[in-house]
């Protein structure tokens, strides 16, 4: 199945190089493709790492070997499999983790807690071991490659490469930050969703970069969601090298502990938009901002009850500013709301007001808006001083065509 | 916007008269079409009533107005408006909902609070109350007609008129209930969905009903769903004529009361099945049954998480045996589960089992039972012994068309 470039694609940015980060791919076949498919990351010794995983209750093996290795917050090396999420496979699937990381730690004279493992693919199909140890040989011995390789390396059913960068200045260096990420379906709230790597040259203790992370992904990727479905693999990895050369970041309190964090949420933010601009199907990025609600979790769990709500999100594929069926989901959230004081806007244009409609109000402006690719929707819930801002895609024929019009 | 008879559409059943109930029909042109929209249906005097209203909140004022009018537990007269649900319609709304009341009253010789009003459609548009009063009119005149007309008449994007009956022995007298129900999108898990309205000659209490009511609605309308998205005007209503004679049904000691309540759950049974073979774009209908979970409760929310996840809906609409994404959709629900004691079949077929694809299974059976158009989803937790049943249907390009691919 082939599928075109979504509409909201963004061009591959020029990512600069982390000092002590190496690139590398390699060809395990892992399905029938002529393409690269496992992504091989070596880091430096001294590499502090920090990660978000998946909540759900049936997390692949990998999700689980991660877990356990950021008890210890140093990393040497990451490994990623695309194809084939060797999630719900049993001990076969275990070992395969668990060879990946041997092979890779002899190969690196480390332990393998040391070794990052994460797959992404079709559920249920142990991963295949001979295909990933010949993979891994291959990957030892490659030339180093670029980010948009890599990024390439790690899609599955994404139609563009991902990948965010930005620079802070800490402790009077000028510290990198650069990410890669994955995730088109399947995508979904409440938690670290995706695949997604970040690297830093900054010198970071894990526990500081562990917080920075936790905090970044409240505001990103635990904001997106394409079609409320929670991977079972879902792992976001932040690996900080140290070669930067800055007095390492340990609390709040470090010369530019501020900073940083505000550089890592900016850069979750980027990569976490790169994913719904890639949504199954998606032809809009939908912007929904809650306010005046009675706590900023109440203000999520209505924002989230929008951006999963099939009607909402089948009303703007079809630029219809249909806000009664925004009412419908917020009404459905379970959270606190009063209808005789909820607001609603779409882009700059206030439709309802006071529990209901604002009399010829200006179509034109919200047609307008509609019609673009960025919609951005407003409730004001009229209660307290909860806000919440999430995104999510629209609901077209063309997620329909991903998901069902094909035998797995 | 004309759309196809659903392919899983059923007949309209022969539906008997029930004692007391006198069903009329008028055009009231809430939208610009040639069709009835207007029901109104007579009851005598000493008719018990129970309901349950959606859990929206930001309910219409039609299911305010009912909310207050159940706690008298009388009724003479059902108005069901169609093509405006009036909802967030601010005091234009309540005005709209109390002069229908009034008018009602007045043409029965009643109180206001014995009148019972509904309403589906749009939302947002307060529902005029000239085309009421002057639908009214008219139906208080007309002539009576059959279930069929009524059950058509109360219809929206619903492809096909809906109704079901069923009779009991109840202190030796032969009582039959009988229900006409619409409901196509915005059908949602977890409360009273849609409009259905039941009627039975039986002499039943109030409390009674309202109990045997909310009993049966637990194990059917809650345990629909189509698109996850609830409508902010949900209702079903239930009236007891008591014209079959028998000592009324007063509380669970009452003769019969065992058999009414076995055979009002059976009615909303067959009801809540009628809506999801409706459902927007459906093409099959699917039985989700957990087995094995902590509590009942917890089996729902997770056959809920199943019966809402867009890739286990698309996978069905392909035909394709997509049990990984079953798996998913057990781990995102947020319930205990263990991942390595988890079984799922479909049909009868065990495609996977204790955390692992069943190796070798007969693919043959498993892919005959999917191009039905009655699929069974079996899922075993292992955990303990509770166990819930809910509904739903495939989501198809058919739920796109109806929902984007038209301006409101």
């Amino acid at each position: 199945m082939s599928t075109a470039t979504s509409p909201l694609a963004q061009p591959f940015p020029a990512l600069p190089a982390i000092d002590g980060v190496t690139l590398r791919v390699a060809r395990a076949q892992y399905k029938k493709w002529d393409r690269t498919d496992l992504t091989f990351v070596t880091l430096p010794e001294g590499t502090s790492v920090a990660g978000v995983l998946t909540t759900s209750k049936c997390p692949s093996p990998e999700v689980e070997w991660c877990r356990q290795a950021l008890v210890l917050g140093q990393a040497r090396a990451l490994v990623v499999n695309a194809g084939n999420s060797n999630a719900f496979t049993g001990h076969r699937g275990r070992a395969a983790v668990e060879a990946i990381a041997a092979r890779t730690a002899a190969a690196m004279e480390c332990q393998p807690s040391d070794v990052f493992v994460a797959s992404t693919g079709v559920i249920g199909v142990p991963l295949p071991i001979d295909k990933a140890e010949a993979g891994l040989d291959a990957a030892f011995t490659a030339e180093p490659c670029g980010w948009q390789e890599a990024a390439a390396t790690i899609m599955t059913t994404d139609t563009f490469a991902k990948g965010a960068t930005t620079t802070v200045i800490v402790d009077g260096r000028t510290v990198t930050l650069a990410g890669i990420i994955k995730g088109s379906g399947m995508i979904a709230p409440d938690m670290a969703t995706m695949l997604g790597f970040i690297f830093t040259d900054a010198a970071v203790a894990p526990e500081f970069l562990q917080r920075a992370l936790s905090a970044a992904n409240g505001r990103s990727f635990s904001c997106i969601t394409v079609d409320g479905d929670t991977s079972t693999s879902d792992t976001v990895l932040a690996f900080a090298t140290g070669k930067a050369g800055n007095a390492p970041l340990v609390d709040d309190e470090s010369d530019g502990a501020d900073a940083f964090r505000a550089a890592l949420a900016d850069l979750c933010h980027q990569l976490a938009l790169l994913v719904v601009r890639d949504g199954e199907g998606a032809t809009k990025l939908i912007e929904i901002r809650v306010e005046g609600a009675e706590s900023d979790r109440s203000a999520h769990r209505i924002a989230m009850s929008i951006a999963n709500s099939p009607l909402v999100k089948t009303a703007i594929a079809g630029e219809d500013a249909n806000w009664g069926r925004v009412v419908m989901a917020v009404g459905k959230a379970g959270e606190p709301a009063e209808r005789d004081r909820l607001s609603i806007r779409f882009g700059e244009t206030l439709v309802a007001k006071d529990g209901l409609a604002v009399e010829g109000y200006d179509e034109a402006p919200v047609a307008a808006h509609l019609k673009g690719q960025e919609i951005a929707v407003g409730v004001d819930l009229g209660l307290g001083e909860g806000v919440a801002t999430v995104w999510t895609c629209d609901l077209t024929h063309g997620y329909i065509s991903i998901n069902a019009d094909y035998r797995s």
